[in-house]
């Protein structure tokens, strides 16, 4: 799906402006502005020096758009593509003093998302041949949401939530408050819609099974062992999906989607994934 | 200085908001509203799953403040205490809603931050018995950065420029442009005013000597050899500070100090520092 | 459940100040600022002038608060509760001048909130008996969608999608542009994740087979007539849920009930639901 | 006037943005994303379903535009049209994406302010021959006050005071608090400038006579019989305009401006007018 | 009036959080924050440097509540006093760190909203024994209209409009493109509602007859000699309100006041009254 | 340098949109919009009434172009000319309405920050031959610091501290909780960054020496005597930069100048200049 995907400038507008401001602050670019005649042109390249799946390009270059808005831009790795080591991502003509002035914000924002990107495809690849699917949690960023999970499915991964309220996720304290995973669910689909999934944490079988008796879509095994996970994914086949979450890492990602679960979730590629390393060269 | 820093409100109450809101999307929490009393109380602990060096401790107790004005706070491990794996880092009683509501944005907010203190903490240590001090960069998250410069504080570290304004670092494409080191640097003096710092990023110590002549506060020392640093070092000795840049990590700090750079500055620090392993543990 | 939903103020405290600042415009309340002493204090009622179902009070309340930190409520019918003519719905004690200039605001989304909520007790009173659930439309007033949608449930009534990111619903325009029911389900089911309902609307019988066909959670079975409505529930049973919308009002809805549909939907609940008439009587 | 009214795009853009973003929340529209591709181009006609009086064409189309700015618009009815039932309104070339995802946001806006307009026109209408004027009130949405009022102009109406700031309106409560009608008047006069009107709400004819005393702008003549606001009127020829309010509704209103009114308002045109149905019609 | 004169927090919370957030950048205050202890408390006196009017004292205060929520303050001139030089006009007692931080930001908006109100009094004070009254014109701040047209009527003067839409006033170029003062009025009472008054700039005496054979409320006699001032002001008597603008200063305002007219208006009392000196003692 | 300063448009952006909204307020150009015809195109000429140095010509403009997207503009006098009286600084094709909408906010901002120029160009006039530089201080208007900062570049000044996060100023207040200089010197330089400057207050000759052994970058000169300032002039040459301030006019400041010190600083120039006489003449 990938190759399709994109996020409307008004998601990511205001970010973007946001970013420039807290750069420029109240007194702009000194250096540039000191050094770099006002009407000078320039050009650039935006570089990949490490190899990764790119996401976030166009919300990269919204940043020299702002300061220039006559700037023009050639893309050359669309969001979705893997650029080699060394690769041109976009080339860029505008007012000198935009190019360096937006160099910061715009590599910012590349780096951030296409290392998460770049992360789930990674561990995307790590499952390959087998029908699991990788997703990520709620532990974004605050503020970028929207951009890290577009980035995740730009990743090859799946969003899972957006946010508190696309979906239920009964987890182990709303369980201690209702008084049993029965109890929960019975409240949960008692007061949300017919659009709503439900889906459940449990942390043992005898938790599997009432979360079963009670109908719900998903369940989430967390911190199981290899050997539980495999005998959940047993009890659950044709009842609800399957999601193992807990300590997941690229090292161990394949040994957990060898159980046969539907899925494997991963907070790691949002809140811990290491950037992208991209630069900007500005051509004389 | 890191026990007695603090951030005002005002640097992240609009932070906290947006990423609550962000959160509660327009349907609010579906889970916790369809099973937890309204008007049920609770207590939680704010646990440190590993141990790191805690930063962002206000921002995030913010998130449930936000939900519950009338919630009340213990500060067990303020901001620039060591906590210890499975330290309580504060206690919370507030409504049962507002903690699991509010659960995720704290956690990402001290986690993250916690994450960029814990390890800009290790790095200071690595340099344990030298005089060389550690900064960041301006590779920071987009909204983020006084939030982010402010957790490199609270590591021990340096904040470097805040923005394009502070300060005059004069790079590459700037020389580039101006047609030579002494040029660029001619033209930033005398577009500054009398509380602005100029920084030259030097790649040659034919370039060095260039920068020190047209007097500079700091030289940039960039992606140089070990060898070439201690040149460099010793160079400008008594004329100008320096600070080496260009793929320092973990691993490699100390031998770059140890070629008696006044600082070190690695972005690392900010775009790719994993979080800190923080939770909420509700207690029944 | 509506006696225990609420909506955190972080929802409605930016719509509350807006809507205070759109009235107080840049000279404030000109006729209160003459007249009423400035340190005068004041007590006052809202009162439901003709019966409703009450929603939206605490939001309503929230603009005497802004304008007198100090005020305090006693609330008497809270959200969800059926207030009769004439009966007191919340008491408030505040400074005189913040009781008429917040007049306005405080009713205008007490009125429209509870004259939502009204309507959908209304339309799910005319179903007693039956298991056909009500639910409204994304045909709400811009930026009033999350507390239209909530006093939608507080009249008994389903929310629906929020927005257009938390559940798949194949239109006709998609339909078309796919060439088929049957590939534009395709599409979707590839295109998003394992948390995502699916439902699609259809028109005639044969597009309902085909969608039932590709597997969906909910057909929307748009503009039907009643007989072939009951076709259509027939053919659904145990497969997919069944939604009718389409020209349905208060006066016809039960007949649409009756062919057994799980839900109705009525954009009507939030496009074109009269006020409520409520009103604040100052004392003495 | 009304085909020369118009709204700058300043007093629309943030809400239009703003409804945009209520919409895509976090993830953007799943449906179309995953359905229609990227490039395809499309065209649709904006038609009313029924007949009205079209208001707030340009921000509805703002709507596509804020999605794809490349994209054109005809417009075939403006603002103060009456269109017919089934006429085109507006055609639109743009991407299918921008159609599909914009369609809601855009029709919500039209559909809303064009109900403030036919409700205002119909019954402008229905005082053909009379000199009474039709006001609206501040009884209007939270947030979309400019454009509702907007649309009353558009509808033929007045737009009374835009807030409390413009105008001096002293209310039952007010001459409560002053102790009569002739004392607030006075305070009144005494506390605002030169370029205020001064209007007063009376429900007696004896406090009619204390206002015209005090030499008054307007009177409004609250909840009174036909007959009483008949001699109020007289009483008032060449001292002071006359408005009539309170339960004015399309069906006696007639019988209100009869009595010799110069105005009669409503705050129904704002609060409780039906939204006019328009639709989007996507071309293949 | 002035006395009872108060400023909804609402028309300045915003203003007061934006200046703090302009001085504390994204670094905060690094001397005070390096200096003073973080739990210190401290005192400390607003004093009024020179004589003047005081205005904006409750947003100035506003400063230091939003950087100590546990701050307190005893307004000893509120707003309207006369201060003496050297005068205490406000004790503050919070954390010394917030009365530092926040000293500037509370001293420019105190400063600022003073020296309006001082500079409008000290126009009123020339006018003593006449019955002409000051007001103030559009030439405001960007982004504090609402803040200085109060101080001017906490300065004893008017408002008059608040902006473009709560009176019409017909300028010369309205006149020369609608082709002539007569029609120029015709077309603005006929584009108005009845609470609007209409104001009309005239150049000449022959504007000026035709103006009031349109009937206006009051004329503008923009930069008229003497003699002519006198002559129109005979000319209205009865007919319409008089107001004199165009290079009035403190200096000529009384000889311009005794040509009889209602109105002197002085866009200098906001565009270019210098500042009060106000200062913050700090106490041991 | 200010013939090639600049100010990126995001720095000016929301200021202008706020000035227009302030402006408009609900209900838009009531006059305008009654009087000129919607599609009638007008030119306009931006005219210097008294001589000055231009600053903000394109934030001035920029009201004209959110007006009207297709509105043209010729600057003739850009930022940094001294324009002679009545000469035309810019010339605006716009549609008519643009232009007598958006006149008033253009003007303010124009004639503000053309009035902070002038001043400043003055002041620094007034030193020709000396080698003492002009500076401003954070006297600023709220929310206009980034705008007044650049006109008093524009004017030939420096900046000083953009606020409170970009240098160390010690201040008394500051010395008196450290319990003196040195100490107060000691914990702002071990508590800031490599790239930050130091200045500090000082009101003796003692307090100057004390600050000079503690190695500070600038002395503040607060308010000595013209023979002080000789003699701390000469204490601090290549010691430390030395800056005047207290009570200094255009009047006496080559009085102070001559003292020999780097810099003089006046708030006056940002808290008190004067506006600008700027106007928009139409053309038939």
């Amino acid at each position: 799906m990938s190759g399709v995907l994109s996020l409307p400038e008004l998601l990511y507008d205001e970010i973007v402006k946001g970013a420039l401001r807290e750069d420029l602050g109240r007194g702009g670019d000194l250096t540039t502005d000191a050094i770099v005649p006002k009407d000078r042109d320039g050009r650039a390249l935006v570089v990949a020096r490490e190899a990764g799946r790119i996401a976030g390009l166009d919300a990269a270059l919204h940043a020299f758009r702002l300061l220039d808005p006559a700037g023009r831009f050639e893309v050359c790795r669309p969001d979705g593509s893997d650029a080699r080591a060394g690769e041109t991502v976009a080339r860029v003509s505008a007012r000198a003093r935009a190019l360096l002035t937006g160099e910061r914000t715009a590599l910012n924002l590349l780096g951030r998302l296409s290392g998460v990107a770049t992360a789930t495809r990674d561990v995307v690849r790590r499952l390959e041949g087998l029908k699991t699917r990788v997703a990520c949690t709620r532990k974004t960023t605050p503020g970028l949401r929207a951009l890290e999970k577009y980035a995740v499915r730009v990743g090859g991964g799946e969003t899972h939530r957006h946010g508190l309220d696309d979906a239920v996720l009964v987890k182990d304290n709303h369980v201690a408050i209702a008084g049993g995973v029965a109890e929960a669910v019975w409240r949960a689909r008692a007061g949300v819609g017919h659009l709503v999934k439900l889906e459940v944490e449990v942390d043992t079988l005898d938790q599997l099974d009432e979360a079963l008796a009670g109908g719900v879509d998903v369940v989430l095994l967390d911190n199981m062992s290899l050997d539980t996970l495999r005998e959940a994914v047993s009890r659950c086949r044709g009842r609800a999906l399957t999601e193992a979450s807990g300590g997941i890492r690229p090292e161990n990602v394949r040994a957990v989607a060898e159980t046969g679960v539907d899925l494997v979730s991963l907070g790691w590629l949002t809140h811990s994934a290491p950037a992208l390393d991209v630069a900007l060269d500005v051509l004389a």
